[in-house]
């Protein structure tokens, strides 16, 4: 491709903040209109039309039908669990990918495979604040708020086919009550090859130039009566009520995009303070602290290679967590976010200082809850060090499940529920892929070093005191039993009274613990309380202000349905480079080394290099695209979310977004922001060139382009 | 600036091949009307007229005059010696920078700095090779094309104001005498400070983005007779017949430039066989061989700052020789150009064979001399490692020296004649500057214990016997005189019975090695006088060959004069990312670190950031642009080269090229390569906002743009 090419027909980037929700597009009319979306706002808000009621949720990740009958597309690495428990030495459906070319030939997603329709969003308000009184403590509100949540869940949860969930907008100025269906009959319809799917692997995430293909279907299949229903042979395709068109007609440079999905959450809010602290202690310390633990277990899995199996994904995710950590420092050290958010918290109370109808004692109340928040932060995150163990971790939920156990299930502590019982034990039998004692202990042991060496500031109140010593940890693997996976899970069910006669050390620990991390816990009730009396107030006021100069607000994600908006466009990481807009299939030859993770299959290679393009050949790159970039806004949760052209169309996959973005989790930065799309050229390419998916090309309605456009 | 500043415009690259004699101008005349160059193509081939005749070379450098009164500007880093030798602790005029505001304080520049006018390009190839008979041997040949060479050039150098030389063209095709004026009162006027002018230094040597400040001003001097003349107050700036006027109103993306100067060396007409010698073994064994050295270097200065110092530039001088033994060896992994050229060579042969006037064994004689080349060049090679010592180098050139001494001057080796005694003197002392004993010592140590250990092949006939072993490298440091420089020197004209009866340990090995080093010269004499007969006749069929498609073609680089032609575009490195065309002084404040080589000087900073851009912010980068990229096609020896626009005018100068190019010594590759230029305009923002150097802005004549072009 040449860089004429890749320059070609460049318009103005608009990098667009704005996470919204559907409700609020009618007040962004005029912007959308700008860009060149041709969806009514209004049609875009109702969550019952048409392109809306396509997008769907997994659970962490976002997706959409794409027929009539169930058929879902999202993220490779969204649906990597499925195809994981499928695969076999024998049918290695990871490393070949694998394509049901029948529905018969379709396989189980497993338990944790599960596909949410949203249905229902009510503002509940209101009832979520009806027993709130001015009088209350923090914790007595917070109490007051979960209770009346819980009742609001159970309400809505009395049909079985649904999930409901009461989320907090603005920090709890306003509570929707969110109804999703959850079909619980997901099966793997088709995977692409691992070296496909998840081409650059760890090396390239959060990185550009990207070609990934990161993509993959399922399908959900409801009992006969169009409901949810257990895995049955019996069951049948959900009969999806709308589903997205998929167009292969192609976008270019500065064409505008609408993105749907469920972001996970964002902190666009925060006070110069907060920024600071993260800056300046949470980030790093948490870098130091996963780098540390990395490094133990790389030890300690050294020579191996069943252990370093087992602890290949827990690394991974630490390493995940870690690149997003340095990326919000290496950001936070390039440009001076905290700077940026003096100059609009001065502005916006020089604004309120004005205002007839300000109470007087906000903003005060306001800087002293965000400090207590950030000294409890910190007492948090050294609680976290101390409980590197996922021993420890396993006997404080079999503590905590005993006794929330003894109570009505109503007044049970969030989590520990009737309807969390699945969950936990899901949990608790996972871990037998990822634990082995050894490595386990020299992680807890090397955990306890740090935290002894931590910041005062960081140790919890009382803790330390009950802390086993480092050279003590050795006796506590030596004496329990839940390493043993029947034995852990046995203990769910158990009571109160039967942990504490146990003479498991794990237990033993947990218990001894257990008061302080209650007593953590409640601090951090009290102090939410306060923060969700407090903080309402300043973002009213915030939103007050904002509207002042006619501009509208979004709350921050919270792993609620939201749209975004922004067009195709490169960026500059420095001067004198550029980045994106596009890749092509001809970067994958370059990336190629025959090596994990730049192994390309020989057939994907081959089709590249006897440009077998077909229909799908740009005609500014004059090849395949890849991945592309836009403007949008998004965050973890958005994986696996439509990105749709002007008419809703479907024409790429959200699947990550540039290192140097990582800070628009705390400021949006338009230069620099950008999030990585799969082209869904390079889908349909793959599916028709290399993996001959005919049946399910057929199956979705795609709009090729014309001669003409071409 | 912004992504669409940088890609607003774009218009395809023109990726221009061809470093054109001037007189071969006319037969491109099509071509360079195509991208917009102005000037007729006749009046570029005319040497006496603008814009050739302002074109100058400082031997190794080239630049060009840009006033009537001798002013010549060239690249920092061509007028690094004489910024060096004028500076003192007291007066640091490589870090602070240095500016005479009059002519009084304009600084001598030393007997290394000279201005080269050509001002005569005879075809000598009829005399040169007018005693050459088909009869004689390759050795034979060889001299007998030198003989008549010494004569042309005595001829032409009776007017001792000049300096000639009679370079062959397709290694023998062509000869031309070039007769230059030799300007040796050279003076020093204006270089900016080290930190614009070499930012970035040797990390960004090779690399984009580059914001290189590389310009420095000079000014020649000759006697009040208008002639050539010996430093002296008593001389007067040289009344220059042309200079170029300077252009402020800027370029951009797609834009042609013409390029003037005198590149050094290229390789583009070598076969298959040769690419792959040159990418199998060396390149390969040059980067290792350098390294080596450099770990020896490295080692041995350790501990000693003086030492280090002393070295630093041989340090420089090495690592910028193996970067672009590195480049090159990279460049033919990415891209298989032994493949090219066999196709490429393949066309040929089968057109050649078609020819009726074709020589039955021209190709076979060809691939035979050819493989003669190659197994002789790694013999040299060979001998490069064993001599890898200063002392012997110099003990060499001293026995030599004595040995030719005893001829007439006209049969003396070429470099032993009279007039090279003055570069021979200025050598030998000034490795006093980068000298150090027990530094010597250990490299040569460890280079002769490299050498024992290199392949067969890289061995020198006769060579391994009289080398001394390495534990008796001591012995030889322990008995020589060399190491003193007024002893060094002193040596120069004693004759051969006074070096035989010397009893200095280096002049004895030198004396014990001649006969081995004299006889690899004269099998390359012999080889070269083969060569020279064999390849004038491949290339003229060559040229044959692409006239018949209507392509003129080049000759390889030979430090002549030469121009070359080209649009300013970015390119691109790898799938999804752009490079260029333009940095601007936003990326400096970007790269600075306050630490040597990212250390911008805080006046350049504080303009920066007060944006003070003047009337020198290009409308469509929104900023002061610093460097950009063209497709140009230039080498080393380009250095300084006058970057013109369509009308001739001087819009930037030539410094570097990008890693990715460096291949284009032996292919060009019209998507890659891109030369790095420093926009006039970063020059002229200097001078006025940040150096103030207003006596030098008055003296050029400089276009600024009119209001409606900002």
């Amino acid at each position: 491709m040449s860089v004429a090419m890749i320059c070609a027909a460049a318009t103005s980037a608009w990098a667009d903040e704005g996470q919204w929700q559907p409700y609020q597009l009618p007040q962004l009319k005029s912007e959308l209109k700008k860009i060149g979306i041709a969806i009514p706002a209004e049609k875009l808000a109702d969550l019952s039309k048409h392109p809306m009621s396509a997008i769907v949720s997994l659970g962490g990740c976002s997706a959409s039908f794409v027929s009539s009958a169930g058929l879902v597309v999202t993220n490779h690495h969204c649906a990597y669990g499925a195809i994981q428990r499928n695969s076999s030495p024998e049918h290695n459906y990871i490393e070949n990918g694998f394509l049901a070319k029948t529905r018969a030939e379709e396989l189980p997603g497993g338990p944790n495979t599960l596909v949410y329709v949203t249905d229902k969003v009510e503002n509940v308000t209101a009832r979520v604040l009806k027993n709130v009184t001015p009088a209350m403590t923090g914790k007595q509100r917070h109490d007051a708020v979960e209770k009346a949540i819980k009742v609001l869940i159970a309400e809505c949860e009395s049909d079985k086919a649904y999930r409901c969930s009461v989320p907090a907008f603005h920090r709890g100025l306003e509570y929707y009550r969110i109804r999703q269906m959850m079909i619980r009959d997901v099966r793997l319809v088709y995977a692409p090859a691992d070296m496909i799917g998840n081409f650059g692997g760890d090396i390239d995430n959060y990185e550009w130039p990207r070609q990934g293909g990161d993509y993959s279907f399922l399908r959900a299949y409801v009992g006969k009566d169009g409901r949810p229903a257990d895995p049955s042979p019996d069951n049948v395709p959900y009969q999806s009520k709308d589903f997205l068109v998929v167009s292969a007609a192609g976008l270019k440079n500065g064409d505008p995009v609408l993105l749907a999905g469920y972001p996970g959450r964002t902190s666009r809010y925060k006070l110069p303070s907060e920024v600071r602290a993260a800056r300046d202690v949470t980030f790093p310390q948490r870098v130091a602290e996963i780098q540390a633990d990395l490094d133990v277990i790389a030890a300690s899995t050294k020579g191996s290679p069943a252990n370093e199996v087992r602890y290949a994904s827990v690394a991974k995710s630490l390493n995940n967590v870690m690149k997003k950590a340095q990326g919000l420092s290496d950001g936070f050290a390039r440009k001076d976010i905290a700077a940026i958010k003096d100059a609009q918290d001065a502005e916006f109370r020089a604004w309120y200082a004005k205002q007839p109808g300000k109470s007087p004692q906000l903003l005060a109340e306001l800087d002293s809850v965000i400090a207590a928040d950030i000294a409890l932060s910190d007492e948090e995150f050294g609680h976290g060090v101390a409980f590197t163990s996922d021993l420890l971790k396993s006997a404080t939920t079999l503590v905590r499940l005993a006794n929330e156990g003894a109570k009505p299930d109503a007044e049970r502590e969030v989590g520990y529920q009737q309807r969390d019982q699945n969950m936990i034990r899901a949990r608790l039998n996972r871990l037998e892929q990822s634990y082995v004692a050894g490595v386990d202990q020299a992680r807890f042991t090397a955990a306890l070093q740090r935290y002894a060496k931590l910041p005062k500031s960081l140790h919890v109140q009382g803790l330390d005191a009950l802390l086993p010593a480092p050279d003590a940890v050795a006796a506590l693997y030596a004496n329990t039993e839940l390493g043993d996976t029947a034995k852990r899970v046995g203990w769910m069910g158990k009571d109160a009274a039967a942990v504490k006669a146990s003479n498991d050390a794990f237990l033993q620990l947990a218990l001894k613990l257990d008061g302080v991390t209650q007593s953590l816990k409640d601090r951090r009730a009290e102090l939410d309380g306060n923060l969700e009396r407090v903080i309402p107030q300043y973002m009213a006021a915030v939103i007050a202000w904002k509207k002042s100069q006619g501009k509208p607000v979004y709350p921050d994600a919270n792993s609620t349905l939201r749209v975004t908006y922004g067009t195709v466009a490169p960026y500059s990481p420095a001067d004198g480079i550029t980045k994106g807009p596009f890749t092509t299939v001809e970067g994958i030859v370059q990336k190629h080394t025959g090596k994990d993770p730049f192994n390309a299959p020989q057939k994907l290679l081959d089709a590249i290099k006897a440009k077998r393009y077909g229909q799908f050949k740009d005609p500014v790159l004059g090849t395949v695209p890849v991945d592309f970039l836009t403007s949008a806004d998004t965050t973890g949760g958005n994986s696996g979310s439509a990105v749709m052209n002007r008419k809703g169309e479907l024409i790429g996959l959200n699947f990550d977004s540039t290192y140097e973005s990582i800070t628009k989790d705390w400021y949006f930065d338009t230069e620099i922001t950008r999030a990585i799309h799969m082209d869904i050229r390079y889908m349909l390419w793959i599916m028709t060139e290399v993996d001959h998916a005919d049946n399910l090309l057929q199956e979705m309605t795609i709009k090729y382009p014309t001669k003409a456009a071409k």
